[in-house]
């Protein structure tokens, strides 16, 4: 009983991460009763992402010109180390990452990581891409950071992709893991109050 | 430090309802990340939405050509009884109605109500306009349903409505409220079974 164009919003919006049948509904009303300038407006901000470029090193999103060798603004500001790498799985860890300001090398987003404790043929692409642009810098990286989330999955992904680019970096490690700045031992669950102890420095 | 073109995504998609700063981040990025085909296709999606038209006479959607009268389906509908009207908060309240095949009547579609505990100004428009239309008919609706929900800002508007709306029906009701049906009368927490016991039949 519903108009097409509402149908085939909800098909396209429920299929997105987090939004169900309910809310891509109650999503294409608001939006219906918002009227015309905030449709045309909701509009460009989804048709203006595909304007997007993604950086040739990195992989992360950027702006600038093909002039700049395609590369996002991290990768093409001469103050960072290039022979220091961030493998991160998503852009939203390297925003987080960068919000720390705390870190001065460079990145690679591999994509999310698989349940099937396999590498995807599009992140082997990734870490074959990271591995010709240290052999092309002529010298291993000082480090490679494996910045992915502390659960089984990314535990059993960081020990693997460890093992692919120990050749290619003196160093590879992974961010720190134990109890939360500002959090309280008393509430720390076994599995980090254990880590924590493993861990301890 | 991320583009222009994600930070007006992320803002126009926060503002929507049930998305926050997080998952709009989440969704740009997925967006960007599913490539140009699924961005146009997204793009689509909403702009179609712009295409709707309001019904004249329920507010429901629809896509009728003008010659229609710029009524929807249902209002259209020759087999609908127009002297039998529910009035409802959501065009997705409408749409639950309708599943169950059991109302044979028209709608209003009145909008949120607010928690103020009055009627906005484009509900007292909404309001005339159902007058109006009854006058027009030539004798009173048989019977009004304020399809609200059964809160207590749905029980004061609905006895606000009831009052503005007593001239123009022979009868005005609520939906019966009480336990749902498969539900057990031990989980039924007070209020219900007490309104379930008031409201027997």
């Amino acid at each position: 009983m519903l108009p097409d164009p509402i149908q085939k919003f909800i098909k396209i919006f429920s299929a997105l991460p987090g939004i169900g049948l309910r809310q891509a509904t109650r999503l294409a009303f608001h939006l219906i009763n918002s009227g015309k300038t905030n449709i045309d407006e909701t509009t460009r901000a989804v048709s203006d992402l595909g304007r997007l470029k993604i950086c040739s090193q990195c992989f992360f999103v950027h702006q600038n010109p093909a002039s700049n060798g395609n590369l996002c603004d991290i990768c093409a500001n001469a103050g960072r180390r290039k022979d220091i790498i961030a493998i991160v799985e998503r852009e939203t860890d390297l925003i987080s990452l960068e919000r720390t300001k705390k870190f001065k090398g460079v990145y690679l987003i591999f994509g999310e990581i698989s349940k099937a404790g396999v590498i995807e043929s599009i992140q082997k692409l990734r870490l074959n891409h990271l591995k010709s642009l240290i052999k092309q810098s002529g010298k291993k990286a000082e480090e490679i950071i494996l910045a992915l989330n502390p659960t089984t999955y990314g535990d059993l992904n960081a020990s693997i992709i460890a093992k692919e680019l120990a050749p290619f970096a003196d160093k590879i490690s992974r961010l720190g893991r134990g109890i939360p700045t500002g959090g309280e031992i008393e509430f720390a669950d076994d599995q980090t109050l254990g880590d924590a102890l493993e861990r301890r420095n």
